[in-house]
């Protein structure tokens, strides 16, 4: 309608979409961009990855979810610049004029410099990436059992996640699993319970964002699990091989076919964009700085949200890259606008920080809410229900319930496809010497000799 | 063990992974080879391409489903050739020996000497295959919404479906409730109600297995659904705005930016090449033709079944490429070298045709049972049965069972997400004019003149 409100919102993940959801009453046209057709719930693309649940199941459609606001629409459309004098957005086949611009679009994969690890050692981001990290974990299996080489059979049965955060921690749990009891008694030739799972650290501590007594706890659970946490070890090259590392100034090689990485993200490509449009300042990681009203300075109908900004009014240092954060960013940009149309201005942002959560594997997790620590079951069961409460769709819940009461009951994991293209031969056809091999047995030795040393980055 | 009879398994579809099972208790060792690591239940994979299913659903890990069988050994592998004489597979990356060799590699899509076609009209085989067709089909809908050219928009919301066996009927059939129901208001600019969903028949009818009253139940099921079947239409020419065809001796375009392949599938190549080992012949699809216990003629220790072999003995005509042919003949074999084993010889292979069904929508289907015929909603429910006890896997059994019941009552559709490339711009830059453009309003107009018209092959 002429003159009416209009908000373009750029991204559709957590932030985004909760602002548009919150706008659903308000006197504005709303316009949701996102380059994909769904949303997808990022914290369980772990288990796509591990086989564990299917895509489908932790995505919703973006349309779908927004269907009944009627002053909602969504483009599927991609995001190349802004015309902040004009008070437009640029798509590559297009533009989308805003009277207020939410930009969420989020984080991508950071690889430190070393953008050629991308290839080697895939991370967790999209559900492209998912599949690709199962196709590697369950072909490294596949290969293994081909394989009559022990040296390479063992390469091939070594797993090697670097970055212990919350997704390293899940990730690895959910490896341990897989070789104890899903593919228990699957192969002829091989025991997949031999496999070796390494999870690399380059700080001092495995899960920092929690409180030390939890860490301690989720290391002693992991190698019960028989996940090898190495901490204080910086990784420094990766190859088809394995990877080389430093450790309390040790240069050292770790044999693995399957490297994952979990170490890090970046603010995405849009934060920088934005930044030289409006002349805003932007951190190490491309998060753009912003007001205490999540605006950017100088233009307040502008704002960022989520993992593209840097929220420092509070604690002094940036918010995390969490979901609860951008949700509430979502929440509260939709009251500012609101606000403002009836000429009021709301208190600035303020996040409530309603604690943390990650799993181990079954039965096992930490959660820190405020003062609040938990473990073991207690803390498994919060994280089932919190992340069945908060997963889009309430056929999406019901489905994962369903799938996870089967896992947890025969140990089975339906959705460990090898799909796409698949590099067969998977048998070496001769071995092959070279330069960088290691030594016989060089991997567990130099395992043992970082486990459980720490330094600091 | 030494001395022991060993089998080798080529494929591990429905006869191959049932000869597999029912050798479990045979005195053999069983080696199953396939370049896949799971079992797919094809006949249920149109609902992964219409949105309805995650490729999971319908999938089980090979070696998980013969985990207990311990003289069976799954192989990830592919088979490039056959030393007939030595009696070894040749393996891309090594070779099996055998003493009992059964070859069920299955069929492949067979485009009629027009491989080019196979870019622009995807077909319906693989896993990738349909998550390309639902990429394919909520793409256009999503360019529909962003195009402004209405004659551009109409051809991106037209759906042209080649082949009306099971296949292309079960796809019309979801693409109509996608278009009528699951979308049904997502859409600003469009009505997704709008889109046009056409079947293509080059014979006189659709579904040409069944009984005529049965297929003429179907055609007015789909009438009534939207779907304009269209029969006596031969396709001469796919690109990427639309076909051309060939019906009652004119030429005619239907404009369609999807065109969706169902018409054929020919037997895979190994079938040729393994004529060519042993002399054995093919037919016109390149299916193996083969003894009343289904050997290959001078070569009574291979086996040929499923859509591989053409068995002409019981109807003079081979029998169909349908799973339970493939998995009566799979559990037949299985029986042949047991009892040669014992020094014995069982009659000639005899399929027991246990009946066919074809899902046309909900409540909306037709089955043939020997002389019982069943339409509406009986079929339906004896389909929906069918399918359920069928898939592999409990869990998969339960899975699918809330997903259609979900489905069914709210008509939604969880899975269409758009992974992989896609390619942004979806809008034309600008009206591009081309010689091969149809003039507003020759789509319906040439469906018109065509449609209910029947006309030999």
């Amino acid at each position: 309608m002429l003159g009416e409100h209009r908000v373009v919102i750029v991204g559709g993940g957590f932030g985004g979409l909760e602002a548009a959801k919150a706008l659903r009453r308000a006197p504005v046209k709303t316009t949701l961009i996102d380059r994909r057709n769904f949303f997808l719930f990022q914290p369980l693309l772990y288990q796509v990855a591990t086989g564990g649940l299917s895509p489908g199941d932790i995505s919703a459609a973006l349309r779908s979810i927004v269907r009944k606001q009627k002053n909602t629409e969504t483009l599927l459309a991609e995001v190349v610049d802004f015309d902040v004098a004009k008070r437009k957005v640029i798509l590559r086949d297009g533009e989308a004029e805003y009277d207020s611009l939410i930009v969420a679009s989020g984080s991508v994969l950071h690889y430190f410099g070393n953008p050629e690890w991308e290839r080697l050692a895939p991370g967790l981001k999209t559900v492209e990436d998912a599949t690709a990290i199962r196709k590697r974990i369950f072909l490294a299996f596949e290969a293994a059992e081909r394989e009559p080489d022990p040296e390479i059979r063992r390469e091939w049965l070594t797993f090697a996640i670097v970055g212990a955060g919350p997704t390293g921690v899940e990730l690895a749990g959910a490896l341990s699993e897989i070789a104890n009891d899903s593919l228990k008694g699957d192969f002829r030739s091989i025991d997949s319970r031999e496999a070796q799972i390494l999870l690399l650290e380059a700080g001092p501590r495995i899960l920092p964002a929690f409180s030390p007594d939890l860490t301690a706890k989720a290391e002693r659970d992991l190698i019960r699990l028989g996940v090898r946490p190495l901490v204080g070890v910086r990784v420094t090259a990766i190859d088809e091989r394995g990877l080389t590392y430093e450790a309390d100034g040790r240069t050292g090689r770790l044999a693995a076919r399957t490297v994952i990485w979990a170490a890090g993200v970046r603010a995405s490509g849009l934060g920088r964009l934005l930044a030289e449009r409006t002349g805003a300042k932007t951190d190490r990681s491309g998060r753009v700085i912003v007001e205490p009203d999540l605006s950017v300075p100088g233009y307040p109908e502008i704002f960022v949200i989520g993992d593209l900004a840097n929220y420092p009014h509070q604690t002094g240092s940036p918010l995390p890259g969490l979901a609860p954060v951008a949700m509430q960013q979502g929440r509260y940009v939709a009251k500012v606008i609101e606000a403002r149309l009836k000429g009021r201005q709301p208190p600035a942002f303020h996040y409530l920080d309603k604690g943390s959560l990650a799993t181990i594997g079954r039965e096992k997790a930490v959660a820190e809410f405020g003062r609040i620590r938990l473990t073991g079951r207690l803390a498994w069961l919060a994280w089932l229900f919190v992340h069945l409460m908060y997963l889009v769709g309430f056929e999406n819940r019901v489905v994962v319930f369903v799938q996870w009461a089967f896992q947890y009951f025969t140990f089975n994991r339906r959705a460990r496809l090898i799909t796409g293209e698949v590099d067969i031969p998977l048998r070496t056809p001769a071995r092959q010497t070279t330069d960088q091999d290691s030594a016989p047995g060089a991997n567990g030795c130099a395992a043992r000799g970082v486990a459980g040393e720490t330094r600091k980055r």
